[in-house]
């Protein structure tokens, strides 16, 4: 299998990463940047992370294809204990690239049937190389979108959404930008998907495609890391991080074999919302293990000055118990109750998404107490 | 197996109840209160109510002994579909009996490990009685307390808390006042046990047993049910309801075979926790249920006024799924994670808690809505 | 002035209400009915319920038209004392009744000025008829409704509000009904004003006039009391209450100088809006008094279980007295910030709006609590 | 009167400030730091800041002791009006000064009343001092506390609270640190008081007095400042702004006349409430006026995404809108009904904490939104 060591050598291969307005060479060695090159690395350390795949041999847990309520309890209790062993951060590495790529194999099959296409066939292959490589992979979804009461066509600054500029006979020429993309800077692929519904007029923007992170064109811009450069106590972890990039398409070429969508307009919210539901048991799975760090440091602050028996207090951790077993429930609950498309077992969509509306009205809460 | 005209032919038994100052005789005909009765007496009719057991040949599957997770999930499921047979109102006929059986076979052990005992050969027994007849159970926990401030054996008036007045060769003489017996009018046994922990100088108070409902000095008062018999819209269904009693115990007497705990107040709190954990895992597969009646009547009232489609109305049924897929979720997580006491699976403490405290919060902004 | 015994004697006048089914010949005999009367009759008794007025003499304080901060001030402090005075239960008699008279004496003006229409003498003369006889006014304003998605001429069934069904020389005759009409039977008076915007077509809806309540065609049917009758514990009050009739007009006819808006549509939502606007400054001050009686009920429980001392129990006192001081904050901002028109001081609107959001928002948590 | 320039020159006196490190010389010449002195140096531009006094002459109305609920209105409105001048942002310079002022004017006669000492004369002296110089001040209250569940003398390290390590003829040597001193660093003066009731054994920790900035001992350290220096998004206002130190004194002499408290335990809590009062009435002004700021933020935000119009977005805009008008009418509540002590008005107790606890309960909601 693949080392951590592998892994950091790989990602320094000439990708352009900028941070503060200067490009960095090796984002290994950059002081706060590393971070993220280190936690991404904690994948490969983690003990428990394989299994022998009848297909494969022995490969990521990641990448086992769920075809039952069972496996989908084990990807929760996956993505749980990775957390738990990366200090309650998530590590994303693998896990939304396998969300993403299990929407990617349920949605071309789709559309192959009612289109005579043979996209399924490119995204296996994809697959198959990603699983034997042991990848990571980023997802790049949330276009920055411009006027918000306007659909992509409709902007005035046609590049508000990713769009194919220009069809070759090899491939495709894409443009645009990608929001909060996180550890592009830090994964070995990329995967592009659509982030909303499109219409007829849209179709240009409706499109799915893989791409090396040092691909030619591709640019990250990662976000200013103030609340751990700076000297605050703002930062639940230091020792953990993931960081996000503004992730810009200039005129990037996409060989046809890589491309999984290409103006399907019909489909483009079926794979957002596909990716969505399972990248949504992913939070649900990470999050309620990502309490247990907020809970714990609540709870020495309390023991620090000498509180944590007040009632007050005692009230409040109850609280944070009470939001992260309901995480916990549903992405089990889900996990129990899945739908079938294609044969993959989905985690059940309106659990999933009552979980996730459920813990994002009441994380604020969570961050007052 | 049993019927429900047995069942009904068996409540007219002698029994002492009483209504708004009049004692009832025969319960299954008094306008208001036979909605009741014909509720309860739905078990029977509810066609997947039993399964092949082993020991006892074809039983009702209220009393399958939980022995994994897959025996939780399936009581789960029982409990939500015959909630949904009973138009959304919970039947409690054979769930709460269960519940506390389940809780006094695994004390009644414990307890004789720890002192000689022998109640667990009682509890069985009677178990294996209230299983062959096919009975129904109501359950009297509740005291009415006096001075919570006080423990029982302090309270100036010591019968605040049901006790054992008196011990013969026979059995005990028991005294004493349960408030909030649900359904204990229309039910064939009564099965009581302590409220709360309880110390050395409260032994009188620690006491379980049970009795058939006409038992001599046994009197049940139901409460006003004055949202059915008003004329108000104030009552959810008048199809299918539950009533509750105050459970007066006038000096009767229990013969030992009935009695399950008897002063071993170290063991009080230990059962009324344990029943209390199966209970509320039921309480939330039947709340959950219930909420399909809830959510349905509000959008009909919804659609009657021409708002269905409104936003706020949208939110506000949403605010309802949520919820009801909330207390769903935590059943079903309970169940796949138990716990386990003398071979007995136990859905999972926490997560009953955290599911049960979180519907009780939430409850009073379900009815706002 | 009028005493307790001349108001009660005088709603003995033929008028036509129906209880249960029943037609009730003196409603101040009835068991539950008087209830509503001798609450009523309460203002009548209140020491501090006059003033020396320049114009009237000595007049009932509600009829003191507001135009400065101050007069707004005393109005809060009057609803407040008053409702104190009815062990914390609204005495609506004479309150909601000038609320809607002011109302209509500003619209009258400003419709005058419009329309060259002479309403406004036509409302001061009521007024002043009113304020000698001191007499008590209910106010109907609720329609029906119908479908909600529908405007009023749009109703399948014409009647879902209340309309103009001809124009005859000496007034008009008028067909509806109006719901939730507080204390119309225990009132000499009924004033009706539309219950929202209204738009062209909607003109025959855009109506507003007074009757005396024993008016031949006006039928009102109260609710069932059930929580008063019945023997259970729901309501807050047996001592004080104020009772609401479904209100029907019947084809009534209303002589010209009772009609204060007659089709004029344009000032349909000013009038509702206005009315509400001093009435939600009424809700503030009577609810903040409420409060009171529910704070103290609340400890007095609290105490009678020996738990008044627990920090739970005192965090819900003090959030039941946040809730109770944040009303009567509102109400006093909205008198210190008045808005004016023709001379009239209203309560500041935006602060009243937010303050009774805020009460409804939060009126179920404290009946939670 | 004084101006801006004078002032901007004065704060050049030698003080100890530290930052990220460093000491730094002028602290109106430093890139980040500037802003709070700019910001601080506002008040003296501030054109409606001044009014005659028939003691003083023309004088900050800051300094007008308040009398009379039109003397509290009027300060509510100085305040919510200088925050609107400064872009939303709370201008600390002279209303934290003044809110201890007041409560030093009326704790120091209660405590000569009751001691017999003299402290109200040094207080009145400092106050015209004040006033006459026009200066700015901060207020240092809140000591590191260490364990909390201990009071001051109970604690391991006896420097936990501030306190008086020695007594001279000429005055005392005090030792501690105060936290969160907000914009000390560009003050004149700084005054220091009690943060908790005090009982016999804490008598050393029971005392108040004022020193100028530049005082020999006094250290100040500015927390670092991230949100500025960043390149985050993070911060609502680079324009205004105000910084907290952590201020440390180190065996600091404080002559007798600039003494104002010294070990009358029985009144620590007395001052810290009083000041509390007085400093919350401050609160709820300036927070309803920042309310401001992320209300037009907001809606700026949502209209640059397209989204202004939607309906869940005005109904964020309405809470917000709710939230600021509840602190304004509290604030306007506790003004119109003051207590009186020592013949100065103080904002009503009650009203202003409940509105302050609502302020905090629901502050994070706001920011969520």
């Amino acid at each position: 299998m693949r080392t951590k060591e592998d892994f950091l050598k790989s990602i320094s291969d000439g990708r352009k990463v900028y941070y503060r307005g200067r490009i960095i060479d090796n984002i290994a060695l950059h002081p706060t940047l590393k971070i993220a090159a280190m936690h991404a690395a904690k994948l490969y350390e983690y003990s428990n992370r394989t299994y022998e795949d009848p297909q494969f041999r022995k490969i990521s847990r990641f990448f086992k294809i769920p075809v039952s309520p069972q496996d989908l309890l084990e990807r929760y209790k996956l993505i749980y204990d990775l957390t738990m062993y990366c200090n309650g951060i998530f590590n994303i590495s693998q896990a939304v690239g396998s969300d993403a790529l299990f929407a990617l194999l349920i949605t071309t099959k789709t559309v192959d049937k009612k289109f005579g296409t043979n996209y399924y066939e490119r995204t296996k292959k994809y697959f198959e190389k990603i699983v034997k490589e042991d990848l990571t992979i980023a997802l790049a979804q949330t276009d920055v979108k411009g006027d918000r009461s306007k659909r992509p066509f409709e902007q005035v600054d046609p590049d508000m959404y990713l769009r194919v500029v220009a069809t070759k006979s090899d491939g495709i020429i894409v443009r645009g930008a990608k929001a909060h993309t996180t550890q592009s800077a830090v994964s070995d692929e990329i995967i592009v998907i659509p982030t909303r519904t499109m219409k007829d007029n849209d179709r240009d923007y409706a499109i799915s495609f893989a791409l090396p992170v040092n691909t030619s064109g591709l640019k990250l811009y990662i976000r200013p890391i103030d609340e751990v450069e700076g000297n605050t106590s703002a930062v639940i972890s230091k020792k953990d991080y993931e960081f996000e990039t503004l992730t810009i398409f200039e005129d990037v070429f996409v060989p046809w074999d890589r491309v999984f969508l290409f103006k399907e307009y019909e489909y483009a919210g079926f794979l957002a919302n596909l990716f969505a539901t399972y990248h949504r048991f992913t939070a649900l799975s990470y999050r309620s293990a990502m309490m247990n760090l907020i809970i714990g440091s609540s709870i020495l602050v309390a023991r620090s000055n000498g509180i944590e028996n007040e009632k007050h207090v005692r009230d409040n951790i109850i609280d944070m118990i009470t939001y992260k077993e309901i995480l916990r429930s549903c992405a089990i609950a889900a996990a129990i109750n899945p739908i079938y498309i294609e044969g993959l077992a989905i985690p059940n969509p309106i659990i999933v998404n009552v979980g996730k509306l459920f813990a994002n009205m009441n994380f604020h809460n969570m961050i007052k107490i």
